[in-house]
């Protein structure tokens, strides 16, 4: 199965990467540009019989290794077959 | 607007992080973990009058800063108004 799980910064969390990324693009012109936030997207293929399953794993990877719950969230995008 | 960019390493290219993570995931007990890729997701907001000229900054924004068409690849998620 495959999972494909988004971790960004809690929004009360300054994002210095995407502050730079929105001022980088402003100085080339992209004057519409009004805020960019920078996140990471994990897929994990993995071995699961059922989907519930795998749900589970998923959780447990993002609380014990994947995310930083202090300054980071999660959401599982989807998991698929 | 708000646009979702999900940026990876092409699939030829090695991802140290990916192999990383998968090993230490491995190594916590997740025997199922087969493989991980990890990439970026970039949440832009931006003034557009219509969905289509925002698609098409977008697309300026992935090629002139955004990605390094060598090794990575992009796909425009989403888009909202």
């Amino acid at each position: 199965m495959k999972a494909r799980i988004h971790i960004f910064y809690k929004d009360s969390v300054f994002d210095p990467q995407g502050n730079t990324v929105a001022a980088s693009l402003q100085r080339l012109g992209f004057n519409t540009v009004k805020d960019v936030r920078i996140g990471k997207v994990i897929d994990v293929t993995l071995e699961a019989k059922r989907i519930e399953d795998a749900r589970i794993e998923i959780g447990k990877m993002c609380e014990k290794l994947l995310v930083n719950p202090v300054i980071e969230s999660y959401r599982l995008e989807s998991i698929e077959a």
